[in-house]
């Protein structure tokens, strides 16, 4: 078989698992993504082996994870984004500090050396909003309030996360300058500027010339500028130091409020439903679930899933506190699942060579734990029937 | 910027430029897809050098390919094609034939040795249905008995030439049986049975089932059967040596005929928009223009191309004669392009290196030109007012 042939087969593979594992889940009412995440590790490297690691497949994943974040920025609308900002911004902030410290006292604490102990901490300041925003997604509850806090938090969490990384790995490999920190700083608060100011104004004064334009010459100009917006956005993310999914996420909340929207939405569907549980599976095809279950590591790591699990409970939770109790939970339950992201700081970390394999590992099962448990959990407190509130007037007994 | 964020750099890139020559052409009445290989051969390394040409980006326009025959296939019905059969096979049979020999003769008349000159027939012979199928597409043309007519007989062609090319490439490297021959034509014909036969009953009965199954767990399973069949069929193609791309063709024509197709073509439509533009301009980014224009290369490769649009012209014209003399010109017009089919014999041949890289840039030339000429072309015929039949009533004057 050719390398061509060998990709189709792979993405036959791939997607086939994905939905057959999504479908069982959902039939079982648990969470797709779980399904697809499971389906990864069964057909992945360790277990079956009918697929391995490549770098093809990382294409598909972040194409996939780029395309699933521009979806759900689709589905916020930044009036409301701005309405919850003072709430994400402390949610996001207490939701790192917590797992942060929690994480470096207790890798400290066990005698581990300072750099693994500051990696440790920043893997767990992660969130994956992706895996939240696909479980809210699957509920139709990406209007409600705690998932705009959540998202909003999300994103707050992945632009402070990226600096601390930046200065963590500076710090660690001892060629971090002040002047490098200001920096990024400096390009993160730009781009900020440049796409919800710039890009925003642009959009809207765009967008229904093009859509007039697209009608007369019979092809859809908004989606052509849509997806132009949301590769450029995310290439720009990633060239300052940023995540890419951030400049897809802001890519399409700038879409979100144009009168095309919903097109817009039915149009990226497919692509959705093409390459988002793709994401999702390989995810599990990364897990080397035997190495991870040894009695060697399987302590540690579940220490430090507690940790991380606490962490945002406590942090996120106490910050969302005058939200009420139950919506508290409800964030600080979102908030924990540190999915690719949690992924992609242990890859670096390896990568850059400040961090054992062992701690690599450590990381790699927190991260799939807190992915695996929360979607569950989220799902039973979002669909578990709320109690009347104090001023309700008490239905007749 | 990281690998990831080149790649969507070059996806906006690619996107972008695609979009731009499109419309352009569009807006000039010309064929899109011109517009967008043009963009390529702009932007690529030889010209602007925005773009490199690499591995990420073949597997982008394998994909592009892959959905663009799947989706042509989906608005192809079996019984029309069934229809067209006869006049389909003699089509595609002639207009290998006639190109095949021509090519030969020529380059053996010049004085060239007898592999190249088997090499340069053998790409002769290939016929793209992809730029075809693409104009015929933008036309609204795909459901006219021409459209059926050259669509069948590119498959037949692609399924034939691999032969061909498989018993060159052979012959070449001095290591083909006769075995090795049955067993490739031995499972063409398998597999077209297993597409048309097996695949095509499991199709019918399965869909409308998971199509009610779909709608209970509101997920879109007729989309999800669709994608698998076509990843699956594809991949089967290039185990057994044909194109991929005849294996998604089939899968596409297999769900035409479900009660669910134009629903399938909808969710269908956003990837096609997606990824078929990406496919024809990194057609474009492989073109060294500059090294093709010198005058070493150019007469040759003129003389070249003179042979294989007039082996198509004259070979699928004979064929389409029955079919009135304006049908078989439109035939033999939409037979010419040879695109990527060219493009990759010629790659095939300097691989192996049974060719040289002179004999190479001039059938690259040769797949350019018959790619930009045929579209405008086959424009021009489609939309031409046809002469009124002789036993017409006449306007009145």
């Amino acid at each position: 078989m050719s390398d061509t042939g060998r990709m189709l087969f792979d993405l036959f593979l791939l997607f086939a698992a994905g939905r057959a594992g999504g479908t069982a889940f959902a039939l079982l009412r648990q969470p797709a993504v779980v399904g697809e995440i499971i389906a990864g590790i069964i057909i992945g490297p360790h277990l079956l082996g009918l697929i391995a690691d490549s770098a093809i497949h990382d294409v598909f994943a972040e194409l996939g994870v780029v395309f699933l974040l521009f979806i759900v920025g689709l589905e916020i609308q930044p009036r409301s984004l701005w309405q919850v900002g003072r709430h994400a911004v402390s949610v996001g902030a207490l939701g790192m500090i917590f797992p942060f410290v929690g994480g470096y006292l207790l890798m400290r604490g066990l005698g581990w050396p300072l750099t693994e102990a500051l990696f440790v901490g920043t893997a767990l300041t992660a969130t994956s909003v992706g895996i939240t925003a696909r479980v809210m997604s699957d509920l139709a509850a990406l209007q409600t309030r705690v998932a705009q806090v959540i998202l909003g938090a999300a994103v707050f969490d992945d632009i402070l996360g990226m600096l601390v990384l930046a200065v963590v790995s500076g710090l660690a490999a001892g060629t971090l300058s002040g002047a490098q920190i200001g920096l990024l700083v400096g390009e993160s608060i730009a781009f900020c500027v440049l796409a919800f100011v710039v890009g925003r104004q642009a959009v809207r004064h765009l967008s229904p010339r093009l859509s007039s334009f697209g009608e007369a010459t019979g092809r859809d100009t908004v989606f052509a500028l849509a997806m132009v917006l949301c590769f450029a956005f995310s290439a720009l993310a990633d060239l300052i130091g940023l995540a890419a999914i951030i400049g897809a996420f802001f890519a399409g909340i700038i879409f979100a409020e144009i009168p095309d929207a919903p097109r817009l939405r039915n149009s990226m569907q497919p692509i959705y439903e093409f390459l988002v549980p793709i994401f999702f599976v390989l995810i599990g095809v990364k897990v080397d679930l035997p190495n991870l279950l040894t009695l060697q590591a399987l302590p540690l790591g579940l220490l430090i899933t507690l940790v991380a699990i606490l962490g945002k409970l406590i942090g996120c939770g106490l910050a969302a506190l005058p939200l009420g109790k139950r919506e508290a939970l409800i964030i600080g339950v979102g908030m924990a699942p540190r999915g690719e992201v949690g992924i992609v700081v242990a890859l670096m970390g390896l990568s850059r060579g400040v961090m054992s394999s062992a701690i690599y590992s450590e990381i790699i099962l927190m991260s799939v734990l807190t992915s695996l448990l929360a979607p569950p959990a989220l799902r039973a407190l979002l669909t578990r029937p709320q109690p009347p509130a104090a001023d309700a007037a008490g239905a007749p007994r």
